[in-house]
């Protein structure tokens, strides 16, 4: 069996100009991508968008700075899962076996913010044939209340854990883009695209995708990062936009 | 910081002759009774009354029969969660800070149908001021797609895992009863009420308690099971109904 872990960007999947808004139509694009596709074993995450994001910064919540108000927790968390029924219910529609896992539920982080995110049921979940579904999410993080959990942290930790085969992010953007706008079509080292990207740590001014390039090549399966055009080819197995692989 | 765990049992806080109906009145005094208390530490897990039993009879799961259909799992889980949503809210209003822990996201049973429960997050929220609450749900199954796990199997295993100083069941009887119907006010071991309940296996006969006694005096923190208008005096640290300590 061969394991794919797929991310589905918030902002591919909702529309991020109107709080607590869905893009129907591309959720409905994406769900049918996912319907169709002949693959074993699949663990979906999806991001926040419009959702998540903007109670989050009403609440003053980030990854690092906390809540221990439980107000924020069920306002953040809520609307996280009021996003999430939708995607579950759009994949049903499509007969995808998708069941929740609420990363509140079973993620912690410690005192150094280190994630903990136990496994055994999304393993026990792909085994009896169930397609587990994960959001970025509030989580209680020790000394600090909750903090944010980003689903790309939940993506690798799934699939470092879980030693995934592929690692597909279906994003707003065609790949990782040179100085000319153009894809690149396969980064193996840091160094080949730290002209391009910047340094790893200046997430501001690439939007995240330095700190997205840089965990992706440490984590032992190849990733790919693609336009929703590009997510049937993905699952089909093919390589579209930029493949990352360290 | 002592940590006590508090079964709300399912015919206590549903109106178990009709389906998905919340005993909305008696709900509210169990919620004021937590939202008096003061105590340090508390874990709440409700069970499934009304809500989630004829949703899983309808599909013919249990803790031993299983189901692998996706409509099964979300219709149980589903009407689990509308009952949470009412425990949370309920409790929301009388400033307990209550946290949804979603046993399906969490919890598995391994082909030999032994639970496994991590509570990692559970011990975060506790650290954090936050009052856990879990209930009785689908949990995924190895070989068996998913089945029943009982709120009295998750009070079981947060008790042991965290060391609980205190379990208390809040239920529809003012405690084990005697062969005149007069609570028994503690027992010690299984052998001082086997006239009474019978052996711990005849389940049938006694609604489950011989079973529970059995398991209760296993725990390794005594337990109390008593009727709602003893909550108050449970939370404040006496011993009403029948206390069981093995």
């Amino acid at each position: 069996m061969s394991l794919t872990v797929l991310k589905l960007g918030g902002s591919v999947i909702t529309d991020k100009d109107r709080p607590d808004t869905l893009d129907g139509e591309m959720l409905d694009y994406v769900a049918d991508a996912v319907g169709d596709a002949q693959i074993d074993d699949l663990v979906l995450v999806h991001g926040a968008g419009s959702f998540g994001h903007h109670h989050a910064s009403e609440h003053g919540v980030s990854k690092t700075v906390g809540s221990s108000d439980v107000a924020a927790v069920i306002d953040i968390h809520g609307a996280m899962e009021t996003l999430d029924q939708f995607v579950l219910s759009r994949l049903h529609e499509r007969d995808v076996p998708a069941v929740p896992v609420h990363p509140f539920s079973v993620a912690s982080r410690d005192s150094d913010a280190e994630l903990s995110l136990p496994v055994q049921q999304i393993a026990t979940m792909l085994g009896e044939g169930f397609v587990p579904v994960l959001y970025g999410d509030v989580v209680v993080h020790e000394g600090k209340g909750v903090t944010i959990v980003s689903g790309d942290e939940l993506v690798t930790s799934v699939a470092r854990q879980l030693d995934a085969d592929r690692v597909g992010f279906c994003s707003t953007v065609p790949g990782v883009l040179d100085e000319d706008d153009a894809v690149i079509p396969e980064i193996t080292s840091y160094e080949s695209v730290a002209d391009v990207l910047g340094e790893s740590e200046s997430t501001d001014v690439t939007g995240g995708m330095a700190g997205k390039v840089a965990a992706l090549l440490e984590l032992g399966a190849p990733a790919s990062i693609f336009a929703p055009d590009d997510l049937t080819a993905f699952l089909d197995g093919e390589n579209p936009g930029t493949r990352i692989d360290g």
